[in-house]
């Protein structure tokens, strides 16, 4: 028999070579599977919707895998959170159609990048931001960002990988705002916020690394247009380093997690 | 000659023995001081506004002191930085009047407190979070704090220390609200921000742990009442832990701490 469980992870990425299980490595996706094999005993590898690089955080990384236990989910749960290290933990685990792959139920994700671009150093803040030394201007990088919008070959935005058939994706909204930041300091922090139907390798961080040179007068809001159309990585701004990165949200169709949600008849 | 320097200081608490110099500890007061004696070969012990404790943060501590290197404000700050560890930053330094005092100068303190009341562990707010496994009722810790607010006689919220002249302190307001959290879970932390003239040694923990109790439904509102007139530490509640808490604003009257705001007539 046995049942497909969907769960909810949040992990501090510093510990973390990243999602991805490597020999040798310590992984989130590898500290799952030790987990869930100490739970029921099964040699089972977790599904993840997001392979998140080493350093970047999680607070919605949604997680699919198949069990012959017969437990119920809130007990998966918690068996679960009782054996998995201190920088990851189950949000919440829901029974999943038999067919479910995070992969393709996550329609919608977004990210979250933080700047402290205050002239003095984070120490509060510092395991969770990028610290760039003069003040950034959000207005032309909120203009920049207006030429990513929409539905793009994004070649000039992800670093060498594994080829996929497509470098299509859609992006439905690029958010930058200033906020407080760890130290209290008003607008001590420009958090940007990215949101799509899929991301290539390393996307977010080029993004974010791109719209810095607008930011700090580098290049002009226009530039980034010119950078999407190149379709070629070396166009773009360098990728901004991991741990200002953090996986915000996965949404999945309603009734893509929930058996519950599935009409029964 | 010489001149005296207001600074504003913030700290992750948690690789620190207190803000108070202790002879083979790292403290915040030692680790300034010998970043004082790397720009201007003075040996000077700088006065805080705050003894906070070990493993307390802050992110607005006042600090004075008197030095005969005669630096501009803004150069002592970025001199003081390049010497200071990362976990410890001078976010702003000010010329102050000869008799600047931090502890006399502060007139006000507010207080944050974190707690992460949520089923599941923190772990990205962890080292700034206090972990309880209920959720707490939140109306019935604001009834309790009421009793608190005004001047009175806090000897029930205060640890074993050297003895002071007066017990009396004033509280001008205790906020409890309910936050999403480093998880980024809609409620999953309460904040409890204490703001007042003075605080007693662990004052803002106790009263803390003294809430939590009425929050947790251990005892009702009122009991606040009858621990405030105890005047007894037996009275109250457990010492919350310090990496909760966080010295989040010292204010001082306009003219304490800039020789500018001094009308030179």
């Amino acid at each position: 028999m046995g049942q497909t469980l969907s769960l909810r992870l949040a992990y501090d990425g510093a510990g973390f070579s990243g999602w991805q299980s490597q020999p040798g490595r310590r992984t989130v996706q590898g500290v799952l599977a030790e987990a869930i094999t100490a739970v029921s005993g099964e040699t089972v590898l977790p599904k993840g919707a997001s392979r998140t690089d080493a350093g970047v955080h999680a607070v919605d990384q949604l997680v699919g895998f198949t069990t012959a236990k017969d437990l119920a989910a809130d007990v998966w749960q918690r068996a679960l959170n009782a054996h998995l290290p201190r920088d990851v933990v189950v949000l919440s685990a829901t029974a999943a159609p038999a067919d479910f792959d995070p992969i393709t139920a996550a329609v919608k994700k977004r990210y979250r990048y933080r700047i402290h671009d205050a002239r003095t150093r984070p120490v509060l803040a510092q395991p969770f931001v990028w610290q760039w030394k003069t003040t950034l201007d959000i207005a032309a990088m909120q203009a920049g960002a207006a030429h990513l919008v929409g539905e793009h070959d994004f070649s000039s935005f992800e670093n060498p990988s594994s080829p996929r058939q497509s470098k299509v994706r859609r992006i439905d909204a690029i958010e930058i705002v200033r906020r407080q930041g760890g130290e209290n300091v008003p607008g001590a922090e420009v958090w940007i916020e990215v949101e799509g139907n899929g991301f290539l390798y390393n996307m977010v961080r080029i993004i974010v690394g791109t719209l810095v040179f607008v930011g700090s007068g580098k290049r002009s809001s226009d530039w980034v247009a010119d950078v999407r159309e190149a379709r070629c990585r070396a166009a773009a701004g360098p990728t901004a380093p991991p741990q200002g990165l953090m996986l915000l949200r996965t949404d999945v169709p309603s009734t893509a997690t929930a058996i519950n949600d599935v009409p029964s008849s």
